[in-house]
């Protein structure tokens, strides 16, 4: 393999978005006496996720970055969770626990080991500035940010993948896509990108129905970051 | 000032191109026994970058990479100053010397500062990949790559600027930029963004006929990378 770039699904992969939105969610509200369902909020809330930038893919909606998704979902549900009568400052500071979200243990360790051999970057869903402030709160050593929003594109449509590829001018089969989805290397290795698959076994909790192991002929497959760093600099 | 990022113009504010081309150029001419008139190209090389981008901007030529245009420029130019008959990666080599300019003295000591309080980024006519390059090769501490290829415009168009403001979730007052000429901050300041200006009197050698000072109601002024990180931190 000539991989001269690893890019990397954010969300589940590199980050516990569930756990993180869950802990700083209800640390939010009990200072607040806000008594929100915050677990059926979240999961309600991720499982809009797909459906909503499916609408884009589809064209049913113009270019809408994930922030406005997300906040656009986060009206329509809230209330059933107990979310109701908040001031828009306050809606805005839950929207952005996004971009707050916490890596898993691995994540830095491994991504660290991997920067000085490896051009390191997102390829995720989640806008520019999203992944900016995640980056800088969650010490992740990214060189470029890429992904939908620079693409303008929603994985899995193809030009998220190759719009990165251009961007770093490179062929597809010098980039990596690391992703603890199956489904996102399926559309990465069609392509012609390299594919490492980590496991995230406890993304969903209770509710995770896929994704325990690798369901491809995937180049790499790591128990988790750290094991990923050290196969790809043996 | 409410400003939340700070990007740079690259070539000449954040990088001394012209010395850093030429001092490795004649190294390596010297090497291998090419006796190229190093100073006369790179002088020429320069003077072609701002008519190879205004074909782009006018639209004469389709988007163009900077990289891409480099290198026509140096088939071009380059039999006139002694460079004939190199093999394609030998051009190749020459061409990506753009990727290895070093910075000046006083930059990276001023990012590094500026880094825990801004979020920073390049805001440059630079490919996403020279770009990339250039910032592990001089240990430039950027959070995003801006400029041109994402926004798909070479500046001074308004995209360019609007683009990258966009790409941060950030009105135009919040984001500043810091360049060492005076065109690319009346662009910005046109738009709605801060404007800082730091001289590199020195960047065109003898050669350099202006920028020696502020040629507008610049928000900040400062004498090199470290004074205006002084001054942004005050």
């Amino acid at each position: 393999m000539d991989v001269q770039a690893i890019l990397f699904d954010v969300f589940g992969t590199v980050v516990d978005w569930r756990g993180s939105l869950i802990a700083e969610l209800s640390e939010w509200g009990a200072a607040r006496g806000i008594g929100a369902d915050w677990t059926g909020l979240v999961d309600t809330w991720r499982g809009a996720y797909a459906p909503s930038m499916d609408r884009v893919r589809r064209g049913e909606l113009p270019w809408t970055k994930l922030d406005d998704l997300h906040m656009a979902t986060l009206r329509e549900i809230g209330p059933r969770f107990g979310l109701v009568g908040l001031p828009d400052a306050d809606m805005e500071w839950v929207n952005r626990g996004w971009h707050r979200l916490r890596p898993w243990p691995d994540s830095v360790p491994g991504l660290r080991a991997l920067h000085p051999r490896y051009i390191l970057g997102p390829l995720s869903n989640g806008n520019v500035s999203l992944l900016v402030d995640m980056a800088r709160g969650a010490g992740l050593p990214w060189d470029v940010i890429l992904g939908a929003e620079v693409s303008g594109h929603y994985k899995p449509d193809p030009e998220t993948y190759l719009g990165a590829c251009r961007m770093l001018s490179l062929q597809p089969e010098q980039v990596m896509l690391c992703a603890a989805h199956n489904y996102d290397l399926v559309a990465a290795q069609g392509l012609g990108l390299r594919t490492a698959f980590v496991p995230r076994p406890t993304e969903y909790g209770p509710l995770q129905v896929r994704d325990f192991g690798p369901e491809g002929e995937w180049d790499v497959v790591a128990s988790d970051m750290e094991d990923f760093a050290a196969r790809m600099l043996a």
